[in-house]
């Protein structure tokens, strides 16, 4: 039935100028990596519900993670979390990776959860902890040679939670002089994407608390050194889809961490509270593709997701995240941008306006459907995993207390 | 030396037209609760910072909170958790508190870490978990009765995650009659206090969102039952010393759980994110207390405190908060009440302000010292804490992971 | 073309156990207000763009409101704002309304443009101010029943920009008595609606900041007096759906002012920045429609808009905005409402979650073209209008400073 | 009396350590610029509420800050706005405000008021409105080096109302390109100060959104571009003294416009909301002054404030800025520095907040009524000012609807 709907929808989208095929393609290749701790356990300060099958190691995450890619079709990749995924063998790892089809991502270095963490890790009054933060930052880089990836994925949890605390600028200092030693270890492809957050853990100053100090950190860092998106970690009322179009034009953006947030970093399903938001984004990053300018940019963003689910059921979340990119991402390539050009020359608000939302209102499941059939999938990936029976089976996994806490 | 300074300051108020005596007497009638929950360890979702001396059970956390008491002079009361306090025999600890010139405060359920309240509890779509959160409530007030305690302090975790997920109209319903039930096993003076909250652990919606909520909640149930404002509880902006004013006016605010924040429900030490909103908040209780249509209301205010100290130690932390909210107190009542009616009287913004914020910005040190010494503290109650050795003493104890988390 | 598609799109819904008539019928059912002020000019604090064509008095914004009416075909209604539409003749109004297929909608007092306003209004030091403010209100009332209007919407920008400045809880007496004499003067079924917002033109607090004191401030007065909710008077992050859903359990709703916002009251039009909240707050009203015990209030809300178009043109805007509200409404009503309770039984959080969004990414266009079709109107009602030449016929008239300010 | 005051107070703070030699010498060498359109009138879009003997011209305004300076002692600069303050003869201006004491401080052009910036100035997509924008630029510098201003602080409406309406990085481009060509007409020492902000006028987007931007911007130009930090000009709960510390470590942070906000960009007098974060903001900038690292950067800020005064009268709302900025600086230079460090290199969280709430707390009435005395200044300058009459005075001033607008 809907080879019926594609036809009609193809038709339609043939009629405002759409060129269907090249929005096919641009689908098709379009890839999203997800978090072997999003299918472990994770929770508030307040509780953390432990769910039944959730992964023991590093394979079953990656058992989870081959059942989203195989529904979905565009998750081959696994970013891994140190010492969370620590093993005594990559090897096997990749090779059990490979099995699966999948490969590993990004490595994220973790430098919050150590009792010597307590007052920061790179910015702490300490030389020694600061080096042991460092330590680890680079032991995460000869991982990441290991199982060949090329991302380096730091989130800093430093800051302080009181006016006095710390000194801005001496912790500054500290972080710079880390970063060196970091970067100058990054040996071929390799990035190093550097994250801001707002607030939280630390609750009165975040030593990277915004886009404007991972950039100017990455930016004395070098080309290598870029900046990481999380969609949580900003003020409220910030234009997030600005500040990714300023880093793709400074040619500084390194990766997303999707999710989504009402509030704080809720850490949501992505797009399930702000679609808009993300579609607004996706049409930034289409527009950085399509610009010769940035497209060099644009194509080596790494997506990667990075929630929190702690009510819902892990895989099935994940599944539900990815299809949400998708979407949005499908939506942002049917933008008339020739007619949006035109528009925005004539300042005409309301046809510039209209062009952006209209293909945001359009529907994209006939397309999206049609596209997997033609890659072997089922058309509705969730219903297809609900059915395949692999959420029961998980259940008769043992529990280890893995996760995000 | 304190002796010369105070005389100092006396004439000068007097001068100001400050009844000084007054203002003494209502320093010393001022008395704030500490809650058990703060002596223990707590955290955020990313890492509980466990420290030594924790301590261990309820006799422990009275310890702790006896020398709170012991050095301000105002903490004869103790807030408690069930069930993290739960005990056998509420006899014995009411003498060991007894001995160690305290009492127990509020109690307090806990509605959100029991596994089945994953989706709410007294919100709860299965009548079998609104029941056993009812059971808690009720058996909250049966301790409460039995520890002559006078507050319920009520504070929801129910919310959802994302849209749709809850039907909000339902889950009020299921509230009203469980508040109802609650309401009705209330004796003698005791009260309900309702708190509401704007997000965390929910992200999407909190089923108590906001003072409205809590307001008319309890407004349904009667008298007895009053809005409880915990100061981190707003959205960014809420001018809270409106909505207390407000709430004095419906003779409906019955306490405060005092904490700060400069992002969400940060919950630090009380007075150092921003002093003047905590003196603001005293002006509109100080003020309610002067007049007779409210006093009766302010009179009746649970001050309480409900911090989580996540990297400082804990007793010191809560003497701080302690000092702060007295400072806070003392300095709300040098207001100049005469002036500032006749400077509002007369629309004259900028003389009206300035009354306010002078009082602010007055020392109140030596007028607090001069009190403590008469009521034989020593006048700086942090650092006679700090040289009682108390510090060193507690680390002795043992752990078995008490606290917050 | 529109009806092979409409067939398909039917076909689908059906499929999915929607009842298309049922949705049909509700869609056409479904009324808007527009506002006399929202033909005219306005700006911001820092320029107000002069556009040609802008209506000169009450006759030519109704004539502009017509064309609204006349291409949507749900728009029989225009709000008006006194002093600004004052006449000597109300009658004629009436008469030259009805010519046009209008009638006049919600009366709007003005109590902020007064130069003895400075200070409040109802909430003014001055008897005589508030006698003021007071003799305005009841003369709006007066006029409401001239105009055969049943509402008189109340926003109050009184409030205080510095702490100290004002007595909260005097002002908040003064402006009980006020209402009270307000809402004795209101006949047969006139309603009086209160607005709140939390700030400006006031900037440290606004005497009816929230829903919550909307609300107390209505329930006093009675039934007749309900709670008003403007989209862009919240502070970040609240959940206005949830705050909807709780007034109308109240049966306490008594209208909307649609807008959109980012930032904070930024009068965008309606669904511009954040469609889906939009469709969520629908979702619950469409819930309250169903639902026997909240259905009468419901059914008695008051739609209307209130925007500020800064930058683009007036009628267009306005048929924009009109079209926004009537698809997140014609989604509303494609929410499987049966599936969505079993899901919420099941705390099947992904499924719920799910068919919410589902029935918003859902395609309207179809269904609403053929609904205008069947009622003699152009399936796309801004292309008929831009096509229609009133744009280019507006220029001709002259000018006159009318509007916001 | 207050030579009694001081000398207990002096003996106090010696006591803590203070060296109140150093501190009495950095109070008299502080200074700050006061803005000519702080004088006239100004208001919401809702209403300007217009006052009697409002200056209609710079040389009026010239009066209104000499008083300002006359008072306070430490205004001797005054910003002017191009047009609103444009003169055919500059000479005459700088005459009569030598005359005054006075000189003529940083140069704002105005690139929002005209009726081609609807749609942006510098950003725009018409090449003409651009170079019309920028002509105006550069006719600023002209008038700056005319009147030996150091200081052009450009602040930019520029941004959209609506997702789609403009390219954010074609926009990115125009402006770059028109501040290369500003930049090179800068002669000597003068510096370009590039404000950013939020939002406001525009609510989707603003071309320079945040510090990040703005950083980014002047650190493609050269030394003397940097960034110009408005209090209110932040998404809430942004760490303003974060920002400075991170803007001074980068020797990029020019100036200040000093205000003061609850919520959004409300322009009230500084220090009167938020009293601590204007400290802790003082306490960051002389610790850059401490610091040979950053003395020299510190020793450049420019000091301004730009405030809109709505609703109280302007000369003494001015006067009260300049004071409460006095205070917080000499608040600032009486923390214990070596203390501090101390306690920041133990970790000691607890007394390194101390520290600075401390010197926060403390009364410097005494100490500022001395350093006046020794000026030859009246001890309370408010209290002066409002005796000599000139309030009264002004009042015989016609009016010309002078202002912010």
């Amino acid at each position: 039935m809907n080879g019926q709907n594609y036809t009609v929808w193809e038709k339609q989208q043939q009629a405002k100028g759409v060129d269907v095929a090249w929005v096919r393609e641009r689908i098709k290749a379009f890839k999203v990596e997800t978090p072997s701790w999003g299918y472990g356990d994770s929770g508030t300060r307040f509780k953390v519900f432990k769910q039944t099958g959730v992964p023991r190691n590093l394979y079953e995450k990656l058992d989870d993670a081959a059942q989203v890619h195989k529904f979905t079709g565009i998750c081959p990749a696994v970013a891994i979390h140190i010492p969370w995924d620590k093993t005594d063998d990559y090897g096997k790892i990749i090779g059990y990776a490979a099995e699966l089809g999948l490969k590993i991502g990004a490595v994220n270095p973790n430098l919050f959860q150590g009792e010597e963490y307590k007052f920061g890790s790179l910015c702490h009054v300490d030389a020694k902890v600061r080096q042991k933060a460092l330590d680890h930052v680079l032991e995460c880089i000869e991982i990441a040679k290991t199982v060949n990836s090329g991302i380096i994925s730091l989130w800093l949890a430093d800051g302080t939670n009181y006016p006095g605390q710390g000194d801005f600028r001496e912790r500054k200092h500290y972080l710079e002089q880390a970063l060196q030693t970091v970067y100058a270890s990054l040996t071929g492809d390799m990035r190093l994407l550097i994250e801001y957050k707002v607030f939280e853990p630390a609750f009165y100053h975040t030593d990277i608390a915004d886009w404007g100090m991972s950039f100017t950190l990455a930016g004395k860092l070098g080309e290598k050194a870029q900046v990481l998106v999380d969609l949580g970690h900003h003020s409220p009322g910030v234009n997030v889809e600005h500040i990714v179009a300023f880093l793709l034009d400074e040619h500084k953006i390194g990766g997303f961490h999707f999710n989504n947030r009402k509030y704080a970093d809720d850490d949501l399903i992505v797009g399930t509270i702000n679609p808009y938001e993300l579609f607004l984004i996706f049409n930034e990053l289409v527009a950085g593709e399509l610009d010769p300018a940035t497209a060099a940019t644009a194509a080596g963003i790494a997506y990667m997701i990075d929630q929190s689910h702690c009510i819902e059921p892990k895989v099935p979340a994940m599944i539900r995240s990815v299809l949400n990119i998708q979407t949005a991402h499908a939506k942002a390539l049917l933008v008339n941008r020739a007619a949006l050009r035109q528009a925005r020359q004539k300042n005409d608000v309301l046809a510039a306006e209209n062009i952006v939302r209209e293909a945001f209102e359009t529907e994209v499941k006939p397309l999206l459907a049609g596209i997997r059939e033609e890659l072997g999938l089922a058309p509705d990936p969730m219903t297809a995993y609900l059915q395949s029976g692999y959420e029961e089976q998980k259940v008769g996994r043992g529990r280890d207390g893995q996760g995000w806490e």
